[in-house]
């Protein structure tokens, strides 16, 4: 769905959290003009202020029930262990044929937390855009950061069509690719490409960091050959990544086990001198970057590559 | 030490092996006048052919007995499990005062292979740069490769201060930072800065192969959520990297050991929805980040911080 400016989508946004993603989609919204009249609310004083600052929205609000009156789309944009809450304050302020997304990295427990506390006539349309850096706060947010990225929607059976195709033509128009799949698919897809390597990485950068002081200076210094790109991913927001693990816990769970095992077997070949297992797996593996390049250059995936950054060895 | 065009530091460099990194050299040493003549040799007719059509060295040889005669500087660029055969075919050929170097990713067992062989005379100053790509052969090579990298030297007690300051010097000259240290010490950070990451990466890479074909495309297509950044890791040279874990065997099992009590602390955290032991690692391992983000802003760190990518969530 091609988007102009000048013809908002919808009436009324309300962003519900307004932190990197959050002020993300207030400034993408601005930005297309997807809206006539964006809105949004923070718990702090200290983040309502910042926003106000900003400028990155028409109204800031202490609490979500004064945020959703009259919105069209409300967006939840907060770690998802605040979903049960707010769904519950914010459901009686929600006008009739209002659509409730969200932007959470787990979406089961979102659908459990979030559907119980909404009236009939409200349609619930949960979204996923995969897209973040590791920063957070509403300073830290950026229009253009759901361009070339895909959103994933999971919507329950029997989710008005209407209401779907709103969500989607959102994001499409935000940049974004959409696909929709259940949110069993989608825990299960994120446990493997994203929590998985989330909890790995804040793993080692942990056992680094448990070092003697001495090596620890070491290893900042020298982390060029590998180590830096987890500390990367281990600098993500810790609240939204707590409340991933405990709100995917199932998925992460047996996907940790297979890691473990195949772990375990290159430790043996390590401590064995089984050089061919090594050379088997790290050539099959190789593989596997080539299929992602190859998606990427077939225009079939992620169009924002990260720049080729010379490092390790 | 500064190092103008024009005034080379060698007659002329041998560079065994011209892959990634052995044609980033013979590029930067050509670029910046460090050697009156570049050499190289490589074992297939492909690979000499290929380094001739780039016209990248003075001369290309089928053995590193005939590229080392009358080299002032040798430098061994192949996977480290060659370097044992390497060293004894170059010996009796290598001339008296010559300095023998290397850019192994591991520094003891080089020590133990390389040093056996070397006649008196010669100086045996192993080196390390901390550069590279995930992409192999010497077509991916560029001069800039080593600009802003640190190179890390660990010459034995007692080698020669002139032949060390002559590679400190050829390091410096390419746009590197050096440090000399033991080469224990070396192999310890090396195994928690880079030796584990790659490991980590490659078997999470393989985790997520072994999956469901279905499953694997979601993977691939799914793949900003982090996993990305590891297949590039996972996408390194299968060789070179199968002779890391072969030749660093200890410190890299040490460290595995730490990583998955580590990671087992983490495992039933989440089995038992323990938000607070989760939460506190990822408060921690954010302030690491700090610190290299900080040492690289105060300069005394690597100056190539790759660019910031927005990603995963």
């Amino acid at each position: 769905m091609d988007h102009e400016k000048g013809k908002p989508l919808f009436q009324k946004v309300a962003l519900i959290g307004i932190g990197l993603i959050g002020s993300s989609l207030a400034r993408a919204i601005k930005k297309k003009g997807l809206a006539s009249e964006v809105v949004t609310c923070a718990r702090s004083e200290a983040t309502r202020n910042t926003v106000k600052k900003l400028g990155l929205v028409d109204a800031v609000y202490d609490t979500p029930a004064e945020a959703v009156r009259d919105a069209d789309l409300i967006i939840l944009c907060t770690p998802v262990s605040t979903y049960d809450d707010l769904a519950a304050a914010m459901a009686p302020s929600l006008k009739a044929g209002a659509i409730v997304s969200d932007v959470g990295s787990v979406k089961e427990s979102v659908i459990r937390d979030v559907g119980q506390h909404l009236p009939d006539g409200v349609h619930f349309v949960p979204g996923h855009p995969i897209a973040g850096t590791e920063h957070s706060g509403p300073e830290a947010g950026f229009a253009e950061l759901f361009e070339g990225r895909w959103c994933i929607l999971t919507p329950v059976v029997g989710t008005d069509a209407q209401a779907i195709a709103k969500v989607s033509g959102f994001w499409t128009a935000l940049g974004s690719m959409v696909e929709i799949m259940t949110p069993h698919r989608h825990d299960k897809v994120l446990a493997i490409t994203s929590h998985l390597p989330h909890l790995i990485a804040y793993t080692i950068v942990g056992t680094a960091t448990d070092l003697e002081e001495t090596d620890q200076n070491d290893v900042i210094k020298f982390s060029a050959g590998g180590f830096r790109d987890f500390t990367r991913i281990a600098a993500s927001d810790p609240i939204m990544w707590r409340d991933v693990f405990l709100n995917n816990r199932e998925a992460v769970l047996e996907m940790l086990q297979r890691f473990t095992e195949d772990l375990t077997v290159l430790q043996r070949a390590v401590r064995w001198g089984e050089g061919d297992v090594l050379e088997d797996l790290f050539r099959r593996t190789r593989e596997v970057r080539r299929g992602i390049v190859d998606a990427h250059q077939a225009g079939t995936f992620d169009a924002r590559e990260p720049d080729e950054d010379p490092k390790k060895q």
